[in-house]
């Protein structure tokens, strides 16, 4: 039943349809595991990871698609210790705003619970995740980490699971918005995009809670396949901007003035905007449903890439001169606040070929950007061999320092991250 | 000139009179130092680390009171390596709002820069600090890491540059605020600044910049001794809350709303409120020169400690009842929005038996509400032996091996933050 850690395992073994067949057992939480593991506190934790320390048994820690702390695939037959049991909310302080709950809870869990207090989750500028910082944590050998200075909480974010495994965590919690207005707009060019955001950013201020950016086939994703209407017509390129406040008057006058001004100037070639609750669901779903849409268009390669601001956009036409016809579909869409986009490349089927015309080019051209793969999904097992693209020998070398001294006998998410 | 790194070095046999003096010194940026260096690029940090980890030279590294990085004080005759000349803006995108710059820039420098460019320091909430990311730092050996991934970033803020020095950071700038206004409050008790609070957080959302409680006896030190003027008469406690906004007559609004509703409600006796200005400036003075004040009123033991919201002043009435009339005067002020706390007991003259009577009561006091010592300005010196009160021996045990595993000759600042 148990794998024993490898660390000699040679990736290059694994063809890539085993990938893509990784990628669809996500859902079920299980790759060729033959055992979950379902800890409820701590203490379990800390003991099923003493015992598989002890007896060099990999472990695959896994989050849940919508827990805390990011999700993980098992490579081989690692253990996979899942903390989906571990949802107790342990206090909510109204005054200020600090939320104390195990790493397993999931966020529509904590938004209705955080809703009864007039709180809501920290979501950052654009990007459908937030701020935290963990309070407990079990190290590889089983050992309690409690809280530490060296801001070490932060250490454990980036890790994914392979240094140790967050057990509870404090997310400081702002007041829950009293408005909310979504405005969904047109725009010719990147060029406009750009312009765009700059002036919600200084017209908008502090009320301005999201910036998302969806080009023509991704929108037509939505449209095409799961019959989504868009309402405004076909434009090269979609803005989805969010706004939320503690007056409503106050911020639809802000909101209107941004307009018309973007409009006025150009910027804008059409546009909507509500905050009529199921309205700005249904502008959202235009959003969010687009990785939904993809399932439906064939074999995808998924890029999840980090780009300077003024780059974000240049991945997409560099990859459709790179890959003509080959490709079926091309598109990127993504946070503007962060520069984070996805990239995303459908095609009739996988071959070989067509994944040596994306890879490693995709990487360099990153890189050359300065820009960082992975940036919201993590490195996982596919990365790790392109890790050197953004990151140097020297912080690649720290990093496995760091790993030896966390997880000795690297029974922590094994094959992840760090490249052999 | 140098000095021999020596980990055996007893710190018992230091005076509390030797701490004194260090405080004193701190000033003039040098302790018994009699060598500063003032390298300008990052290349010269990493050979002067390089040389002085070869021949096991201990270093302090200095960022300077105003600079971005926490200054620091040598302790004996280390090595003083100073940021102070590498204060070069790098880059601005006033499109992404991403400033990168040298670590040794100064805060007022960076906010004139970026007033240019429409843009301003992130200072979080109630404190006058800032989030930043490290984009290049050197290690101990001199090895240079450029960015890494495991947020490594963030471990070495916390780190007062025992794990390695901070050369160049990249801040994440919002736009500049169009609106700004400044209440200053007068209350008859803590609960009632704690109502307050929520009610602010609630009613002015979005634009509440800062939340700050100055105690009677604290306001007192600059009414009295620096001839400030307060706007309000005497009150057991005051608040200072700060809105920032894109819309004046909007924030205004709010902010009169607000105070409105808090005076009818009975939670605020008096109030003035303002968006001149000088006025404005006035009115932080009364909080920002409170520590000019105390260097009028005799010895003073200073602490800067972290506890949870609803325990926020509960240390300094503990010390009144503890210390009675042995201190001179004992008072509070800070950050609410954070719950850092700054203590301060001024005596007529510094006492063996009077700081008995202090330490390490502070720390147990704090740690039994599960606070933190030294939130604000760090370990430093003169606490180490007491992070075990707010650290776990575990955590203690992690923090160690990684100081080794970054510095392995223990040059960088040694006799900080870790105890011997």
């Amino acid at each position: 039943m148990f794998y024993e850690s490898n660390k000699k395992v040679n990736h290059a073994r694994f063809k890539p349809q085993t990938f893509a067949l990784l990628n669809r057992s996500r859902k079920a939480g299980i790759g060729y595991s033959q055992c979950v593991l379902r800890p409820k506190t701590t203490e379990e934790v800390s003991r099923i990871l003493s015992f598989c320390n002890e007896h060099r048994i990999a472990v695959c820690p896994q989050g849940g698609n919508t827990g805390l702390v990011g999700g993980s695939v098992p490579v081989f037959d690692e253990v996979v210790l899942s903390t989906s049991l571990m949802d107790q909310i342990i206090s909510t302080n109204d005054t200020s705003g600090v939320l104390v709950c195990q790493a397993g809870c999931i966020l529509e869990k904590l938004d209705t619970h955080l809703a009864d207090h007039g709180l809501m989750m920290p979501l950052d500028l654009g990007a459908k995740r937030f701020l935290s910082s963990w309070r407990q944590c079990v190290k590889a050998n089983g050992e309690v980490l409690d809280c530490l200075r060296y801001h070490l909480k932060h250490l454990f974010i980036g890790s994914e699971g392979t240094l140790g495994i967050v057990t509870k965590v404090a997310i400081q919690c702002p007041a829950k918005p009293k408005a909310q207005n979504v405005a969904f707009l047109g725009l010719e060019s990147f060029q406009d995009v750009l312009k765009t955001m700059k002036k919600a950013k200084y017209d908008l201020g502090e009320i301005l809670s999201s910036c998302e950016l969806i080009d023509e086939l991704s929108l037509d994703l939505v449209t095409s396949h799961l019959k989504l209407n868009s309402p405004i017509s076909v434009y090269p390129f979609y803005m989805l901007i969010e706004t939320q406040g503690s007056n409503n008057d106050h911020d639809e006058m802000k909101m209107n003035a941004f307009l018309e001004s973007a409009m006025s100037d150009g910027l804008i070639l059409d546009g909507t905007t509500t905050n009529e609750v199921s309205k700005m669901q249904s502008l959202w779903e235009l959003r969010e449903r687009i990785t939904e849409g993809l399932t439906h268009d064939g074999y995808v390669f998924k890029y999840d890439i980090s780009l300077p601001t003024k780059n974000f956009y240049s991945l997409v036409p560099a990859m459709k001169e790179r890959l003509g016809d080959s490709a079926k579909r091309i598109c990127g869409y993504g946070h503007l606040g962060d520069g984070n986009i996805h990239l995303n490349i459908s095609v009739r089927e996988f071959t070989q070929d067509i994944l040596d015309k994306i890879e490693p080019f995709v990487y360099e051209f990153t890189s050359k950007l300065k820009g960082s793969i992975s940036a919201e999904h993590g490195i996982g097992f596919r990365k790790p061999k392109y890790i050197h693209y953004s990151k140097s020998k020297e912080s690649i070398a720290l990093m496995k320092q760091l790993k030896a001294m966390m997880d000795p006998n690297g029974i922590l998410n094994p094959y992840k991250v760090l490249p052999a």
